[in-house]
Parts: C-alpha cells; sequence; structure tokens
C-alpha cells in the first residue's frame, strides 16, 4: 500500500489521479489533497477519499470545509496549507498535480522528507532543475515523470543505461493550430485555443500546446530528468499523439512507448512503478485501426516558444524562470481575452530580451525573478 | 572480450555477424566457424578472423582448407563438424546462423557445454522449442534473438516483468506480393520473388517472407522465446518495417523497438547484450524523412502460411516439425523452378493433413518426422 499526497487534486491531473486510487483501493490510499478555489469539488474528493490533511487557497474555504468535517480532518490555506499537504511524514508518494510555478516550494520541501515525487508539474523542473535535481540526488529521491511524453522516455529507458543513449525524440501533436500559417494564427480566438485535437487537459497547458511552448517546457524538463544536452534532445511533429516519445541509443536501436491518449497511463505508471498495474476501462492500441502515423519536423519560425525554450534551456540561470514566468502571465492575458495568440510570444520575447541572466540561482532569487517578470509582462500590457 | 562460434558463417546473417566482429576487435574474438559449400568465402573468412576450429560441410573442402591453414586450425566436415565448431569449452556465445532444421542437433549440445545461444535460425525453436527452451533452463543459458522482430520484443521487455505483458505484437512487411490479390500470385517467378522490399536475406527467407510462413515461424519462436500462449500473440502488417515489433502490458501501455532495417542492430545487441556497443555506419532513423508509417490487419485466407503456423503451434507436438519440413521442402522445390509459388502451400497444407500428431516428441521423433515429411512431399512433386 503506497500512502499518496495529491496537490492540485481539482484539476486534469489530479482528478485522474483520483481516478487511479479508485481503481485500486489495495495499493493506494490518499492521505492528503490540496485543492484551489474549486471547493465544491474538494469537498466531494474529502468525502470519497477520506485524507487526513486538506489544504485550499483561501482561509474561508478551508473554515467551511474544517466545519463540514471536524475533527476528521486537518485543514490548511494558502501556501502554508500547500506545504503542510505535500510534507507529510507518512507519505510515499507526492503527485505534484499543480499548475505554474507555485509546485516549486512544496516540491523541494517534500523532497527533503524523502518522498518521491510525481512530477505533473513541469515549472518545477523548468524553472530550478539545478536545484531539484540536486536536491533529489542528496535525499535520494525518484522523480518520476507523469507527462505522457516523459513517462514514454523513462519506459524507454527501462533496462538500458543513460550513457548509451544518444538522442531523446520528444513528440508533438503540434496543437490546436497545426495547420495554420502565421498569418491565420494572427486572429485565433481563445475558443479556438481551448479546443485541442487530442488530449483533454487544462486552458493554460491547452493554450502552452497550441504555441509550443508546452513543448519546450517538455524539452527542458527532459534536459533535468534524463541529463541529457539540449543538442541530444529534438522534437518530432506527430499528429497523431500515438507514439508518446523515442530513445535513440548508441546502436542506433529506437525505443518507444506508444498508447492511445490517456493520461492515466502515465499517471498509474508514476504511483506504481516498477510495477504496472491494470487498467481496464481504457482503449487497446491497435494500429490497423488507426492505419496511418504522420511525422514531420517542427518549425521553429513557426513555432518561435519553441526556440526561446531552447534558448532559456542553454543559457540556464535565471533565464528559464523568466521564460515560465512571462509565459504564464502572457497566457493568463490571453485567456482573458485581453492580448492576442501572437503577442504571447512577443511578451516571452522582451521579457527574455531584457533580462540580466543570474547563474546558479537559489530559490529566493527565482521566486524573485519570477515576480519581477511577472510585473514587468503585466505592465507592458496595462 | 567475448569468444564467438558462428555456424553458418557465409550466409547472410553470417556475414553481417563477421562484420560486428570485424569493428569490434576489443570486444568479439572468433573462435570457430562453420560454412557449408561456399568454400572459397570460407577460406577468406579463415585468413581474417583466424578462428581455431573450422567446419565445412564436405571431406574434400576440409581437407583443402586443413592443407592451406596447416597447423593453426582445425577442420572438420559433416554433421560432426558442425558440432565441433558448435560446442567448444571457451565459447561464451554461440551464433547460430544455419538456414533450416540442420541448426538443432548443434545448438542443443552447445546448450549442455553451458553456453548462451543467438537464434537466427528460427526452425531450431520452431521444430524443437520445447526442448530448447527446457534444455536453456536446465543449464542456465541464455537464448538471445537474432531476427528483428524478436530483438525488438526482447528489447521492449527489458526491466519490465512478463507476467505484465497482454500481447505481444509481431510487425510484418508483407514480402515481396503484400499488394497482389491470389489470382496474381498464380504466375510470380522465383526472380519476383526474391526480391524483398526492405530487407536484403537469404533466397529461402526471402520466399519465407513473400508466402508469410516466415511471420508464422515467428509467431512460434516468439511463443517459445517469450512463453506466451499463441492467443496473445498478433501480427501486424507494416510496410515499411520501421517498427520492428511491440509489446503491450496490462496497463495498455506499448513498448516498441524502431530502426531502419540493418540486421546488424539486433545481431549486435545479441552478441554485446546486456550492453549496448556503438554502431556508426548505419543510418539513423529520423521518422520526418519517412513522413508516414503504415498498417493493416493480415487477411489469413491471404496469407495461408500463417494460418497453418498459428494451427500448427497451437496443436504442437510433432505438428511444428511437418509444417517446417514441408515448408523446406516445397521451398526448394520452388527456387528449383519445379513448382508453382501457390503450390508451396498446398504442399504444405496436405502434409499437415495427413500427419498423425505425437505429443511432447523427443529430438529422434522429431528429426525422423522431418525426414519422413520431406519425402513426402519431394515424392507428391515427383
Amino acid at each position: 500500500m503506497k500512502n499518496i499526497a495529491l496537490i492540485g487534486s481539482t484539476g486534469s491531473i489530479g482528478t485522474q489521479t483520483l481516478d487511479v486510487i479508485r481503481k485500486h483501493p489495495d495499493r493506494f490510499n490518499l492521505i492528503s489533497l490540496a485543492a484551489g478555489r474549486n471547493v465544491e469539488r474538494a469537498i466531494e474528493q474529502v468525502q470519497e477519499f477520506q485524507p487526513r490533511v486538506v489544504a485550499v487557497e483561501r482561509k474561508q474555504d478551508a473554515e467551511k470545509i474544517q466545519q463540514q468535517f471536524g475533527e476528521f480532518v486537518k485543514v490548511f490555506y494558502g501556501k502554508e496549507g500547500l506545504i503542510e499537504a505535500s510534507v507529510l511524514h507518512d507519505a510515499d508518494f507526492l503527485m505534484n498535480a499543480l499548475v505554474g510555478s507555485l509546485g516549486l516550494e512544496p516540491t523541494l520541501q517534500a523532497m527533503e522528507a524523502g518522498v518521491d515525487i510525481g512530477i505533473a508539474n513541469k515549472e518545477t523542473l523548468v524553472t530550478a532543475g539545478h536545484l531539484v535535481t540536486e536536491k533529489a540526488k542528496a535525499h535520494n529521491v525518484n522523480l518520476l515523470p507523469v507527462d505522457s511524453e516523459h513517462s514514454a522516455i523513462f519506459q524507454s529507458l527501462e533496462g538500458n543505461r543513460i550513457d548509451e543513449v544518444e538522442r531523446l525524440i520528444l513528440t508533438a501533436s503540434g496543437g490546436s493550430f497545426r495547420e495554420y500559417t502565421r498569418d491565420q494564427l494572427e486572429g485565433v480566438s481563445v475558443e479556438d485555443a481551448l479546443n485541442h485535437p487530442n488530449w483533454n487537459m487544462g486552458a493554460k497547458i491547452t493554450i502552452d500546446s497550441a504555441t509550443m511552448m508546452n513543448k519546450g517546457f517538455e524539452v527542458m524538463e527532459a534536459h533535468w530528468l534524463f541529463n541529457i544536452p539540449y543538442d541530444d534532445i529534438e522534437v518530432l511533429l506527430h499528429k497523431e499523439s500515438i507514439i508518446h516519445s523515442l530513445v535513440e541509443y548508441r546502436d542506433k536501436s529506437v525505443l518507444a512507448q506508444l498508447g492511445t491518449p490517456d493520461m492515466r497511463v502515465p499517471i498509474q505508471y508514476a504511483m506504481s512503478y516498477p510495477e504496472r498495474l491494470e487498467l481496464r476501462d481504457t482503449n487497446r492500441l491497435n494500429l490497423w485501426e488507426i492505419g496511418k502515423l504522420h511525422f514531420d519536423k517542427p518549425d521553429f519560425d513557426r513555432y518561435r516558444c519553441l526556440r526561446y525554450a531552447y534558448e532559456a534551456g542553454r543559457t540556464g540561470g535565471t533565464l528559464p524562470a523568466v521564460l515560465n514566468a512571462a509565459n504564464e502571465e502572457a497566457v493568463k492575458q490571453f485567456l482573458q481575452g485581453k492580448i492576442t495568440f501572437l503577442s504571447i510570444e512577443e511578451h516571452i520575447e522582451k521579457a527574455l530580451e531584457r533580462h540580466q541572466v543570474i547563474a546558479g540561482p537559489s530559490l529566493d532569487t527565482i521566486l524573485e525573478v519570477d515576480k519581477e517578470t511577472r510585473a514587468y509582462v503585466s505592465s507592458r500590457i496595462g
């Protein structure tokens, strides 16, 4: 039985994590959950899974939940609440399913407590990959990827040696607008952008997928998770999202993980690793039903966010934190209808250009840069 | 340094095995080779690799080679010669690259001597899978697949548990005539049949590939190598031969091995396992260059040999030996221009129909059935 702590319980990854726990009550036990402002959903989850610790964003919501469940549950709120839900002495696994750089601190603290981490929150590695991987080493903690691409690479590395790897190949669906020219991208709406062809995800990540910033983050995440230089990480357009990613070895043998798009597969694998548990109510992959798989090279002028990500990753220091914060702020403003789709990348580019990179930044420096960058992008939009 | 014994040195797999040894002189040392009647080629190989033991088919050829190399080489001939070349006290690995059921006895004897076996000779497992796998267990010997499909499965199983496997999926190019209807198959010539679209192989296996008997043998081989029931082994048409085979696990995750068609990749992996060595002069797989991969379901009425193989495999006993011997004889006669392409399957069907199956046969029984079946098919052709 594994004791699971879950932060980000009401989002897409969070609810699917709970579905995996629901299907394997003999294997997984939810001991804590942290939600944001979706309190109704959180209450349902507490009723069903009866965690010992609950955290929400706001004090008034915490009080409401505490009143409803009484002494059976300890309820916390705010940033401290998030950490209370993450760092539990008897947790075996923390699923970090938060969106944005909010997930960084609880992850670092849980690692210090020796808890294995399921990394669904990619900003954690994007902004502070050097801190997270150092800490994992120091505390002998496993970082288990939850993204379908990184899980595919992780699975394709099992039983092999990392020093025999020649190349990681991350596949990319190309997002909602893969058939659009840059001119056509000019006028796209929030609704258009939220309509992803293959995966059913949260709003922020769906936009990141349309700009390919999501793939850029994944490149950076792969760099940190697998300790592979940026020159040996490639992106391959593959619109069917059936091959989830590939690893090329030095004998030119390529291993890949495939499947129908269902995030519960990588979520469950991160939780059950090194075992594989049954997953019954998902579709088997029958390639003859699909008939054809397509592949293409990404165009870095078409997908500028991808180029920025490689640049920020190669430069390192505080630049990845700038990339992430500028993107988070710009996407927020786009979702609120305040800026156009293409100006997302413009704001990011400006933020990257003006930043003076600090090498090997501490957590405080990263958080400072994050805040400062958001303020800058916000001020440009006005 | 691994000491390598190689039987079948002048064929396609044999020469590619020598190429792998040539490229890694610090890792592999050829201590014996066995060839058939291609004595000129064998002499060149002896000159280059200086094995201690050499075997050829005929006495006069053995004498010729003995004279040329004198005391540096021990030369044998015939079936005994084959065994002398296979069973050496200091061999670490026997590459069985023979074609046909000839490879069975030397393999069994080498296993008794504790030597790991590279199985390129599929008839060994097809006709005597129960004996070979029992012996491997008893003598704690590794059976390392060399076929690209089985190597793909073997690689896709690394780091995973066999009891978590739900399905093996063997890919098949469909052979030389994959676009032909049965009517069009009626008049095909030996030359047409020898022109395989993806792989450059020997004559027998190219014909087996066109009839899909080769794929049928591979299904049987997979059954024995990985201990998976026939119901859980599928064949998938994939004309590009880029995905070499796949494994589906119980969490519906599918792992696959891919690559450009180059038999040296699986040959080298069998020899270097569990390590991977560099392979420089082969093409990297760039899926964006290929653009599309195609998949289809095989039609068991179109490919009758595939159906016979499943039937013979499921029935077991001596029936697989009948299948193999009838096929070997019929293909031989086709290559000699004595029968038509479609009558290959007719002869096989007749031989299967008339045979009275003996369960759990000994090696002697298998060899007897083999001989008797060949005589029967030969007599039908006249």
